[in-house]
């Protein structure tokens, strides 16, 4: 059965898109730590990040550089926190968190509550900074 | 002034190495939140990981997969958590967090109290699965 991240690359689990090519997508989690957590992802489902190839790695490292700025200007913060857990969803991701202390990458923490509406708000505003 | 990681690079203080090539090291966490917790960093000396250049950030992920199987073999585990927070150390390093459960990579735990004998200890069981 195809992960639920396969599912929303096949367009067939909606999401808050925030950036996309041929082998990556970039999405809000849509129980973000913070405003602005987002989840990169290979689109080749992988369960565990340290068993991609190494091209399909390093350029998810990389994709996540690309939008980080993007992150960082829609949703001000001292810079973001990388967290690769992985243990939720069998299909690698990287957690982009805006953070201004340690205390905001806990995943103990109580989740925020954002509508679809403050979502889509969101999404639209760091796009804003990739064009 | 240089960030106490390039001192530990240079020999200056001592720490428990994993792995080390031309560009980057791997030692242990003397704060561990698990048995094995493995710092990895770039000898380049960057604050902010995603200021790093795209050959070296690329090279530190895949330094980290590299070494990522030897540190699951010597501190059995589900996987490795990782994780890049960098907020106490103004040069850009990579937590390998071996872990069983989402808590484990929980950054306000209380960090394993272990001995310079044990953390040495632990560094050669990992080194071992690397030869």
């Amino acid at each position: 059965m195809p992960s639920i991240f396969t599912r929303i690359i096949q367009g067939e689990i909606p999401c808050h898109k925030v950036a996309e090519d041929d082998r990556y997508l970039a999405f809000l989690d849509i129980s973000p730590l913070t405003e602005g957590h987002t989840l990169v992802i290979p689109k080749k489902e992988v369960d565990y990040v340290f068993d991609l190839d190494d091209a399909t790695l390093s350029g998810l490292i990389l994709f996540a550089k690309k939008i980080a700025p993007a992150i960082q200007k829609a949703c001000p913060c001292v810079r973001l926190g990388v967290s690769v857990i992985g243990l939720e969803v069998p299909h690698a991701h990287v957690h982009l968190i805006p953070m201004n202390s340690m205390r905001d990458v806990n995943f103990a923490n109580p989740k925020l509550s954002l509508s679809q509406e403050q979502l889509a708000v969101i999404a639209a505003r760091i796009r804003s900074y990739l064009d």
